[in-house]
């Protein structure tokens, strides 16, 4: 019997000549940049939650504090990146997440990042604000538990 | 009697935490990486001209020669611009474009840029290729003529 | 007789991989960030005005408002570029600059830029601070005068 | 008896403007655009291969296949970044080396990265060319050994 699948928020990128090295292929800090941007149209779309909101107005942070990446083939300027993001562990303050770029069925990129909430006043870490917790939970019960990270 | 409207390509961009400054504002040098992406899009969508492929596969190049900007009002995290883009002139081997960013019906950036089509090969000016002429010619025709730059 | 020197702040910056596109050469709103840091380092060693605690403790802001550019020759990866700033003019609120990225005797860029000093608290603009001005007109006297726009 | 000191090729940087986020700190991707500056200053003036030549002319790429980073403590806008790398084990087609982002004797950010030399024609792995083994291996010899990865 299958796996239950794993939750995952998606989203297309187009792989755009401003990402691209000499080499023409996508500059790997970039990558980090997508995945950034990943993150917020989860909080804005996936979690309910407006990233800018979160952090310009409710002045909370949320600093990576580990990064894992596994670089496995290059993408190109004019590629779609399938971008994917699924929670692995929900902490008192931190949130574990993996990230994935993939194009022509092939995964590209494969990341875990550790993220931690904080206070921007204070620059130390705070517990995940409620309504947060709540939209997270939510989102990895609707789809039968955490992923497994990998 | 109103002017006929100018043609435009228009998308929708969101204002990242990547494109913002310390200030809190769309740092200046990220509008023109916008504005590069919404000259990309209007290849592969308003000129049907793959982007990718003309640089890539072509071996045709568009550096920038001039570039004017008014930067009228800031921009914030979790805004959506509106990037509008017109042709202003079609020259030999040179194509001079108006871009705008706009949000809550308010100008932020107006830009005049003047591209011209060069071999990667040569690293020299070629006439604009056959193909992206008559594209950009039609494009001018839709709408009853070139934009007048301001 | 020869013109008297315009006023010139120097550096030399290597054009590195993360500063090039596809093509090979400096991706131009790349120069931007370049210009942006050498009035940083301007502000810190000709001027002497810490520009971090000018933004950051003193939380005044610095915005561009006008920027002209022209790319007159692509500077390719392991180049080292010239960067030179002269002031052209000092106004109530406002100060204009010209940048210079010049390469194996060739000027490569020549920008045109007035920013404005405003307050990061109410982002509205505010007369240029004292302590700036004085350092501003000293730096512009040294060398007999404002340079000529061009 | 204290160990033997690691191998370290070290390079100040300034936190610029360019580098932080609206939270006022350097925007996690910047270090790793700054681990690869580095990295670039340690194969020009380290190792006396020039990278530009490398890449451009050689047509050698060096893209990254894994990537580990702790984010320890943030850099504000205007610290000096001391830049470390160590070689923690040379292979057959590959370059394992740890990068450290310090600041006023705390560390910042901790990174281990696994480059793979490629080449730029055939985009496959290649052996590391001999020059360069060579470089590899003496800097190493020098200071007693490879750097422990922790």
């Amino acid at each position: 019997m299958d796996a239950k699948p794993d939750y995952s928020f998606e989203r297309e990128v187009l792989v755009r000549f401003a990402h691209c090295d000499p080499a023409g292929i996508v500059y790997f800090p970039q990558y980090l940049v997508l995945f950034n941007g990943h993150v917020e149209d989860w909080f804005n779309e996936g979690l309910g939650i407006g990233y800018a909101h979160f952090i310009g107005e409710r002045r909370c942070g949320l600093p990576m504090v580990k990064l894992d990446c596994e670089f496995k083939a290059p993408s190109k300027m004019g590629e779609r990146l399938t971008l994917s993001l699924g929670v692995t562990k929900i902490g008192n303050s931190s949130i574990a997440l993996q990230l994935r770029a993939s194009a022509q069925g092939q995964l590209r990129v494969l990341s875990n990042q550790v993220l931690v909430t904080t206070s921007l006043d204070t620059n130390k870490s705070i517990p995940i604000p409620g309504d947060l917790r709540h939209a997270l939970e939510r989102c990895v019960a609707e789809l039968g538990g955490l992923r497994t990270p990998c």
